[in-house]
């Protein structure tokens, strides 16, 4: 397949660097200053040093990267909330040319699903967008399979940055200013860390399961979630679980009555009870039973590998 | 899709049930001894509840199954061993008449994996058989979806007997025979358990993982596994183990080296440790780290649930 790829951070790089391993061509690679283009595939070595080097992919004008030949437009740029722009405009181009789209970004699938679907519906082209959802982690493949109808409820923990510092708490007996200060200097958590520990982005993500287990009934957007993060969990109360047997996590869940994302009481050692950076979906089968997915949630190849399992999927 | 379903065990007949509510018609269903087929759909409610009465499914010789008119043969009949027949006879038929197989039946894609490849190649119909490795658990369509050269290993607990004797052995202090006889009488070991306890069962399913990873280039069977079953794992293993936080698992795993299944020591609480009859596998991949996925590794609607996940994969 011939890939075009829109954002070059940590995601988007990753595809450009293992797409040939996966039998693919990147015939068009984008920033939001630049773009490369070349029908016989980028030199993904050159354009990867020049962005390390000089900031920017290549010499033309972002815009001309849709002038590239391709099969699937691998859309890999900043999730944002609200219109979702400009991803979604990028996406409403590929599917209105009748091309192929994955997403990394969550904007699209989690706050315009239904105008996304509209688009699809009037397409020769079909959206993917297994990374949006908790990186390697195949979730959305495995509901698809299953089938929407047959799976009843999604819950478990889908931020790895709000995961780690609930981890570290526990284990240190740390408070969360501590942790977090730890977390950034890791690289963990970002300067600004808003989108995960206030649950944002675990709630885009709870979002989008929603909007893939309701078959198109309702639609669901950041709105509609009920969110609380991490801030407000004091150490204490990590003390106090931990002699009960129990541990806390920021739990997420899709379920027939909306979307919610809260810190929860669970037994350690259960199954929800990953530590650090790991992500884990629970899904709940009408026959059977639960089946859980865990693995890396975030991390540029993890994430890239997701996608080009998606691009498979086109084949 | 139209299906013909052979073996009338837990596994074939919640095919037949579950079919209508994927959107699917069984035309045809057989048990060792007699078959129905309808061009229009057998009545699945009757035909179950004249196996269940009567013992036989129909008054059409077996044989004239692959009369029906069907898309997918749909093989449930009990894994034997060596030349796995007559399972493998069931899927020559099929494939010669050029329709796809899904396959529950472990032996043909244990034990002849090259064979059945290679009646695949001249066929126009597809073998898929997620129901073969760990009952609900999406494995192989994951190394699919993944690529079987980005998975680098499979490792895991894919037999819930003896897992759930070991978990019952480990849990209140018992020793093996006693808690085998606990099994027995919950229907959750069979009247001669040696497949499950001795590590057949387990090693059946990595030879499949090893010989789906190799991709072809290398052809395994049971002979070539290392196989240790649980029978000898004596309760004061289980007791040393506790004390320095850890417990005894029949770990399998599939990797560059081969296959081998046997018990091992493995933290209390870790990713591998699943209790009662829950199944795991690991995958390690090249690019996006280690993957887990648990849930039912046994039972009639839930290995159903990959045969007719496998159903959609065809479409």
């Amino acid at each position: 397949m011939r890939l075009c790829v829109l954002g070059a951070g940590a995601v988007g790089s990753a595809v450009v660097e293992l797409a040939a391993e996966h039998g693919h061509v990147v015939t068009g690679f984008a920033d939001s200053e630049s773009a490369v283009v070349d029908a016989d595939g980028i030199d993904a070595d050159a354009v990867l040093s020049k962005k390390h080097a000089d900031g920017v992919v290549g010499d033309g004008d972002p815009e001309s990267v849709f002038d590239a030949d391709y099969d699937v437009l691998v859309e890999a740029t900043p999730t944002t909330l609200g219109d979702a722009e400009p991803g979604f405009s990028h996406v409403e181009r590929a599917l209105t040319d009748d091309r192929d789209v994955v997403l990394a970004n969550k904007g699209p699938v989690a706050e315009r699903y239904a105008d996304l679907r509209a688009l699809e519906a009037e397409s020769e082209g079909t959206v993917q967008f297994e990374a949006a959802v908790g990186g390697a982690i195949p979730v959305l493949s495995t509901i698809s399979d299953l089938g929407a109808p047959h799976v009843t409820a999604a819950r478990g923990v889908l931020n790895g940055t709000a995961n780690f510092v609930l981890s570290r708490m526990a284990a240190e007996g740390l408070d969360y200013e501590h942790v977090l200060a730890e977390a950034q200097d890791l690289g963990v958590a970002e300067a600004d860390p808003t989108f995960d520990v206030d649950g944002i982005d675990a709630a885009l993500k709870f979002v989008i399961l929603a909007n893939v287990l309701s078959d198109g009934e309702t639609e669901y957007a950041l709105d509609d979630a009920e969110v609380e993060g991490i801030r407000n969990v004091p150490g204490t109360a990590l003390d106090l679980a931990a002699e009960d047997g129990r541990t806390v996590r920021l739990i997420g869940e899709a379920t027939a009555d909306g979307v919610r994302v809260a810190p929860r009481l669970i037994p350690q050692g259960s199954t929800l009870s990953v530590t650090g950076t790991q992500n884990i979906v629970q899904l709940e089968t009408k026959h059977a039973g639960q089946l859980n997915i865990s693995g890396r949630g975030a991390g540029g190849p993890e994430t890239a590998t997701a996608v080009l399992s998606d691009v498979s999927r086109l084949e």
